[in-house]
């Protein structure tokens, strides 16, 4: 018997008993899944044994990429397929967590994107390791605290990009896994409100982002381009006529009020990732291949460089130069193409275009899942 | 046919040979949980249009508790039971979605402990909305432009707590959940050494959770208590004669370098955070109960306003008094019961803690998860 049963409490027992049998046949099913996934388990620790007997790692990022993307297309719904990945990778690392808890470091504090990232990539039943820099990253997992580190590659609001690039020429690392993180910009002010702002201040990248929204809303204010999304919420917290538009992790540094969410245009913008490792996955059947390229700065150069991959049949998804701190190079261009390294058509284009490099660098080929 | 296989490839290829049949066994158990799991989804779509009929909210607290409990007593292993339950928590979330996407607000930005406690106690498959404050958390669940709201309650870092323990003395809205996230302290200095350091800061409350291992590393140094352990990074980024503990958010965001990690003596150190939302769950049969309390400041007025939960055997998990900025009463006690307000022992004790008290608020009861 329960007491104080007020009316609402008498519509939820009258909803529970029409519900009582509809939760039994999950109940039922839920004991069918806890029994199918712990039988799934004690296969994946005999696969752990094999692995044990051959040195071979625990964590296979090919084999992981191909049984999510064998549920997604064998999904029959009403289950989304984002969904049922989000299962079977927890599914996965908690089977792999009885090998052995996998430890990926990141670029701390706790609670960050990058953490995210981490559980986004090895599911929740990982040692999650919080580094200061990405150079303690990219040390930790050279020096094996760690299995795999995780770094960003592009992100908007923080720039963390260029020490990740200058860390991947060096590195003894490879690129392992991609992944990628939903990132919204707000237009922000001290005060909350846009009275009296003359000027919108962002990254020239946050602006053209955002410049769709901003000329239907504020067609009529000056927009600045400065040197960081940062920069421009410091600004902004110092003068009433400033609006920053920033991720709000800048906003609460400098505390800023959001005008606005979600103003950048295209909402699926993202911040980017890579997992490095010492280990090299095998071909997935879908995979991207990242290098390093440099060739003298003379006419024509890139794009002969870069002739091997047309006569392939190989397809480039990511061209960026940066310009070299170190080293002969005036340029460094980092390359995707699609592809593993491994692969029929991708194996002679690459050793084309090793032949045509005056430096190559292979980052590593890893399932592609963005 | 794969090129460039070298002696690493295959030695993957012998193993992959052993690994085939196993791994045959698990698709096939894959294939199993997928059509499960899209059944369980039908019969939770079924229960959706029953609750729709009678305006039942599509999240039940307490039904995802039992199931979360359920599938943790049962599990036979190997699979380790919190592991399942982070699974079950993510099918929950998915064939929750079928009905409504339920949306949470949280104290953002982005990336963030108050985000990581969202995605921990509805699964992925919600909309989080991020907001500037914990009174916007708070205005959004109550204007109803959220299902629910997550707020930090107790936090050594951040102090987020007081506002959050006002803001609840005001509310409309009912606690409907509890649940913690690991944290952290670092001991750190500017230059990551402790060469010349005098001093370790921190808050008082922190110092008192590292002091074993302080006293056990550097009996030597001076302890100071400070404002906050933001205040203490601050002071160390200032002063080389300095070490602050803090985590290492605060760390960061004053260029701190880490000297040593996880310096607290209770490695299961936590942040609370309270859901709140206009739902009032029912009993799960294991639940807590959150009060405000306040008497006339007179000897023995505490105790015998306390007296009715002794009398019905009622257990007092958490007793906190605070002074009162507002209002009539020079303290506010935030208490919590062990046990449902409808549980047969809870009602006769909360009915007499009424009447004894001179002002009484129930905030709500839910399912004991901690």
């Amino acid at each position: 018997m329960r007491r104080g049963a007020g009316p609402a409490t008498v519509i939820t027992i009258m909803t529970d008993d029409k519900l009582k049998p509809l939760r039994e046949q999950i109940d039922a099913i839920d004991a069918q899944i806890l029994d199918l996934l712990n039988r799934r388990a004690r296969i994946a620790q005999e696969v752990g044994h094999v692995k044990a007997e051959t040195n071979a790692p625990v964590f296979r990022p090919e084999r992981e990429a191909q049984v999510l993307r064998s549920v997604a297309e064998r999904n029959p719904g009403p289950l989304l397929a984002a969904d049922v990945q989000t299962i079977f990778r927890e599914v996965m690392s908690s089977c792999r967590a009885l090998e052995r808890r996998v430890t990926v470091a990141f670029l701390g504090p706790q609670g960050t994107f990058s953490e995210q990232a981490v559980f986004q990539q090895f599911g929740h039943a990982v040692e999650a390791l919080a580094c200061a820099s990405i150079d303690e990253v990219f040390r930790a997992t050279e020096a094996g605290s760690a299995d795999f580190g995780v770094v960003p590659m592009e992100n908007s609001n923080e720039g963390a990009v260029n020490r990740t690039l200058d860390l991947l020429l060096q590195t003894t690392l490879s690129i392992s896994g991609e992944l990628s993180i939903p990132v919204h910009h707000s237009l922000m002010t001290a005060s909350g409100a846009m009275d009296g702002v003359q000027r919108i201040c962002a990254h020239s990248q946050a602006l053209a982002q955002c410049q769709g929204w901003l000329n239907q809303h504020y067609p009529n204010i000056d927009r600045l381009a400065v040197a960081s999304n940062g920069e421009a919420a410091r600004m902004a917290s110092q003068d009433p006529s400033v609006a920053a538009i920033a991720g709000e992790f800048a906003g609460q540094r400098y505390g800023l009020r959001v005008v606005q969410g979600h103003v950048q245009d295209d909402p699926h913008n993202r911040t980017r990732f890579a997992v490095v490792g010492r280990l090299q996955p095998g071909p997935s059947g879908k995979d991207q291949t990242s290098l390093i390229l440099a060739v003298p700065n003379r006419a024509g150069a890139v794009h002969s460089l870069l002739a091997p991959l047309a006569q392939h049949g190989v397809s480039m998804t990511r061209f960026e130069s940066r310009p070299a701190r170190l080293g002969t190079w005036e340029y460094y261009f980092y390359v995707d193409i699609e592809g593993h390294a491994l692969d029929d058509k991708v194996a002679p284009a690459l050793a084309a275009l090793k032949e045509n490099a005056a430096f190559y660098k292979l980052l590593g080929s890893y399932p592609f899942t963005l």
